[in-house]
């Protein structure tokens, strides 16, 4: 039987260890995979078209934009970055779940149109005092950056009760379970395996 | 901070292996007990008033359930045995997320209740050929009897996509993770969390 995969909408204020996070789910479970964005900017050395990025000219994207082709876009140092939403529909389809790792503005647009059925994710720290401490710990920002992600960390944080699942960061452990947890679940899901379940126990209603 | 436990309702064919998933996932993790019925049943040696049962007499059960006390109730083989609302809230008040181990009816009735925000999974054997096999193993039961468990089984079966969750015990171990995740899961809902988040990350909306 082939499975629909699931779209997940992540969300999470920078430093908050989500990339770390995600890295340890994909390798203790499998199916799972980031959506593959639509970029302008030119590739990087290494970098495949179609694996790591669709890699399409301005026009071609502005157009893409036009035709609204993209669950989201933006605008990021003059080059453009957009989910299409054909691209995560054939993710979907070979059954894999797809990661949108997108803001707490994205996000809000992806929940609002009902065509899309997305499990919603935000990783927060412990605390913001936490957060700062990590983000000082790493040693890349200055104290300007800091204050300003702190900031914006403040402001996204008061997004959460729109979000399914809060996955707290306190210890990366115990938040690699809980967000590998909530993919295990989503997958058991009634509704989702009512159909694929063996045929001597098909379910007509 | 003191959690609001979750209830949940779980159903199962007899011989799905329910009882055995549920002791490992209690072993794995914490926080998570049995309901505890009222039964005018006598007690059994080393059983406990308020542990495994509260015991009553006929006329105290028959006047819980003229007010309407019971979540659901039943007679089997002339004793009654009934999940008192009352315990059932003290329990999740102490911050345990309880089982109720309930038939497909009994499950329907609680989910029609609009007062009682009960998560329900159904575990289901990977086939009624397989679940079969599995009477016939534990060599417990007559063909007849078997017989009779099998179409049980196929009529509750029917009612699996009226259940949030669908645990297909194929392999006890992924049985055993799908269970525990989905009791993680539902401890990471946000609606459940942001009340109970540090100080300094609490939400206003």
């Amino acid at each position: 039987m082939q499975r629909q995969g699931q779209l997940y909408i992540l969300s999470a204020p920078s430093g908050c260890g989500k990339t770390t996070i995600l890295k340890q789910v994909m390798a203790n479970i499998g199916g799972l995979a980031f959506s593959v964005s639509h970029t302008t900017r030119t590739p990087r050395s290494g970098e495949q078209n179609g694996v790591d990025y669709h890699f399409v000219t301005e026009n071609e994207f502005k157009e893409m934009r036009e035709q609204k082709l993209f669950l989201e876009w933006a605008e990021v140092h003059g080059n453009y970055y957009g989910t299409s939403k054909v691209a995560v529909a054939e993710q979907l389809t070979k059954g894999e779940d797809i990661i949108l790792d997108i803001d707490v503005q994205g996000a809000s647009i992806i929940r609002d149109d009902k065509s899309i059925e997305a499990v919603s994710v935000f990783v927060a720290p412990p605390s913001l005092t936490e957060l700062e401490q990590r983000l000082r710990g790493r040693g890349t920002d200055s104290d300007e950056v800091i204050a300003v992600r702190l900031q914006n960390a403040a402001k996204e944080l008061a997004a959460v009760s729109a979000y399914q699942y809060l996955v707290i960061n306190d210890k990366l452990e115990d938040a690699v379970l809980v967000m590998q947890s909530i993919i295990i679940a989503e997958r058991s899901r009634a509704r989702r395996l009512v159909s694929g379940i063996p045929v001597d126990l098909e379910i007509v209603t």
